[in-house]
């Protein structure tokens, strides 16, 4: 970070950037911010405050971005919230279940165009409605998933898919879960 | 939680409350919801939330509410970020060093109008006029601070001394840190 640049600068993504620009500096910015420390959650809450910024200097009306992990207390069974922007969510969520849960035990990115149509969706916000979760994937062993969620239908496409997985991998590499 | 209510409602304060009827239902609703979990990360995640949308319901421009807990990695020096909403936030924090570090080398809540005229103030975001740090303090140790910034000058008061320290003895007593 430049001399006398403070840290909230990187929240403060330019208006004018693609979509695809204002991605590549969400991850750029991650890379630079995590630099510091392998601490998972200082990393997690600095990276839920840089996507929920990326995706408003976007215009896209993103109610929700954040983390949920592995529970330490039943890591074979469900995920607990972690670092998050936006309202107040759902403390656990069980492998399997919703939109989450389904990324957790396929160890797939799900891109859901309209939650109410996902089977099994928990609703934490009512008012969502699309989402994409990323999972957190190292030696092929997932540590949590990167969930944001919009108030609009069909708020994310491949190129959220494209970029996110790649902030994802950065998360994966830097952080000790 | 009532049949049918989402966690997201948690950070639906009314707007026509007094201070103190918000500040409690804060309080209130920090209990409700950290009911479910004694897993610290889950629950200051929540917190930092319901701290930020009961000051945005009083139109105080509250700009960061979040956490610093102690580094594990070196548990006799230093802070590190935790949970938060707002902008991109500094990772460390040196005990003694600005109003976080200081909130932790005396063991006393911090209520500072002017952060310009704190000695030796961390400044994450150049914004930020005001600032109150409440250590989270559990049988005489230290586990960190509930940390609110403000755009505005004189953002907080007496009151808020008074039910941030109510909110943060409950956050001491519901977490395992």
């Amino acid at each position: 970070m430049g001399e006398g640049q403070h840290h909230a600068e990187y929240s403060n993504y330019q208006g004018d950037l693609s979509k695809e620009e204002t991605l590549q500096l969400l991850v750029d910015s991650y890379e630079a911010v995590s630099n510091d420390t392998r601490n998972w959650v200082a990393n997690l809450s600095n990276a839920s405050s840089l996507v929920w910024h990326a995706y408003h200097s976007l215009k896209v009306p993103v109610n929700w971005s954040g983390f949920y992990v592995i529970n330490p207390t039943k890591p074979e069974e469900e995920l607990i919230l972690g670092p998050f922007q936006g309202k107040v969510a759902c403390q656990i969520i069980k492998f399997g279940k919703g939109v989450c849960g389904t990324a957790v035990s396929s160890q797939k990115t799900q891109l859901v165009a309209n939650v109410n149509e996902f089977p099994g969706h928990i609703a934490c916000d009512g008012e969502t409605q699309s989402e994409i979760v990323i999972p957190i994937i190292k030696d092929g062993k997932v540590y949590g998933v990167l969930d944001i969620d919009c108030l609009a239908l069909e708020g994310f496409d491949e190129v959220d898919v494209e970029y996110l997985e790649k902030l994802v991998t950065k998360i994966s590499e830097s952080n000790d879960f």
